[in-house]
């Protein structure tokens, strides 16, 4: 068994688990590297290869990614080519890899020009999350995750995302029992969306709500935004784009803006973020086929326009009107 | 269309290529890399990977692998994890990928410590073999086509043994009539074979005939021996074995070796390979399972030994004998 963790998480639990898994009398190891999505790169990726090959790690080995969704992505992707493919387990740390990143095989790594621009779909043979291990994960990433908690209930379960409003108080100060009710409510979201389309060619796009242009945000920020934040601007700009295109009601797309806002997350394009950076980054993405800009957008809370396409295509000048509208809702 | 070549292919067929799809209106592109084993690297991925990057090469993309078995490795693996894998095609011009390499969805690159060891299952979309382009192919690397073509014959079709054995002369002379009849013969058992098993689970291991030890003895002599020469004196070293296991009988074994000599590949291990550094490689190749060596080995011509296990576990202490053993076959 190799672990992988990032530098933090393998201090915070990489030791004991690492413990009790050479306790069980099983041959474990602790690898780790340095935290942040800076290094989940091709070359982190090959620094991680070569302490498997050092160890002689065989194809009878099991990789688990102990962390947030970033150690999920780099040594879920390990896995997926060491040996041409060996299995993998996630043991998500964080509330994105717990309820989001965690679930559905997709693994990656990103490339200077593009984020997980270099992966694979590779199914992880289970997911163990700890939620205890939330009393450790700073502020940021706690609210990262439940920007796609949010998403996972706009796009796809009213009832989600009625839970998240109700119980956001007790959300935010991590009350347990709060906490585990809304972890198995997105990851259940996420588990059936993605069972059945592992390859995102349907369904799965819904996922993508908030991400096309948070995606292109985060990359245009030099990955100032967290990627949590990114998705809440996103949902903002494109929930009021769903509104221009009269797919949305206005009231729907103030009520996902004002529980993003009251969970504490960002809802507008920092200052500084040109609309061209914006679009030009959004095409070079891979939700963009042909160079055309493609969406996941809600027609109602819980239920996703475009049907049977799941997504809808937006020209380029209607969505640069969005990203240079002033911000109107309050 | 991205085609990918090594320096020498680009020069003599990607060119041709690449303007034959730009007159059918195709947005086609060529990239190369320096040619050989050597270059079948994580290093070199990347570099192509910037390369499609700076391309702007989409999801939509196919990436068409010109060339041989390293090419054909390389620019499959680099489709497997592009956008989490894009089509791509198979154009062998050497034969080994041409009966061989380009056929199972088999792609990967070499790790320092072990070959083939980083790498993916991404089936082709279809495999052209232009026959023509082996004109061009010096004679090491046609030699090392007809070694793989014998396993083929020797563990799972006589016919296409004897096929060999019978129109050797006009094989070699690269009668074109003779080499179409080899290539579908082999290409045919090749297909047969992985189909079904495309990750390697059972059946596929008879490919694997001639395989462990050659393989081990590639990566110990620095890769001077070529792949097929490294094969050839595997299939010798572990005929042998299974005559010694009680597997085979001695007149197969010498039968297989024959014609390998008469094929013009070498049958022993090259002076200055010490037994210990062959055996320690193939204990570090993936086809060892917990430190244990497997072999495809023939029961009789075209018949593989094992039953529904497919391959046969011997001992270290037993290889090493064959390893150790003076030349006894004329």
């Amino acid at each position: 068994v190799a672990i992988v963790s990032d530098s933090r998480v393998a201090a915070l639990y990489g030791r004991t688990l690492l413990e009790d898994l050479r306790r069980l009398g099983l041959p474990a190891h602790l690898i780790s590297f340095p935290r942040g999505e800076s290094h989940k790169t091709r070359e982190t990726k090959a620094r991680l290869e070569d302490r498997l090959a050092r160890l002689g790690f065989g194809r009878d080995g099991v990789i688990v990614a102990l962390g947030g969704g970033v150690t999920g992505d780099l040594a879920g992707f390990l896995a997926a080519t060491w040996h041409r493919g060996v299995p993998f387990i996630q043991a998500p740390t964080s509330l994105v890899a717990m309820l989001d990143a965690s679930i559905g095989g997709k693994v990656a790594v990103d490339h200077p020009l593009a984020k997980n621009l270099i992966g694979a779909f590779h199914s992880p043979l289970a997911v163990y999350a700890d939620t205890d291990s939330l009393a450790t994960l700073p502020r940021r990433e706690f609210n990262g995750g439940l920007a796609e908690a949010v998403k996972c209930g706009a796009i796809a379960k009213a009832s989600l995302f009625r839970l998240i409003e109700r119980h956001r108080e007790a959300i935010l100060k991590r009350d347990s029992r709060a906490v585990v009710r809304l972890v198995l409510s997105a990851a259940d979201v996420k588990a059936t969306i993605v069972s059945g389309d592992e390859r995102e060619q349907g369904r799965r796009k819904l996922l993508n709500f908030g991400h096309t242009l948070g995606h292109a945000l985060e990359w245009a920020s030099g990955y100032r935004l967290r990627h949590g934040e990114a998705v809440s601007i996103g949902m903002v700009l494109e929930s009021r784009l769903a509104v221009r295109e009269g797919i949305l009601q206005a009231g729907v797309a103030s009520r996902i803006e004002t529980l993003l806002r009251r969970l504490g997350l960002p809802t507008a394009v920092p200052r500084g973020l040109s609309a061209e950076a914006v679009l030009s980054a959004a095409r070079r993405d891979k939700k963009a086929r042909g160079g055309s800009i493609f969406f996941a957008l809600p027609e109602q809370l819980g239920r996703h326009a475009g049907g049977p396409a799941w997504v809808v295509h937006v020209p380029d000048r209607r969505i640069r009107q969005i990203l240079t509208l002033p911000d109107m809702m309050p």
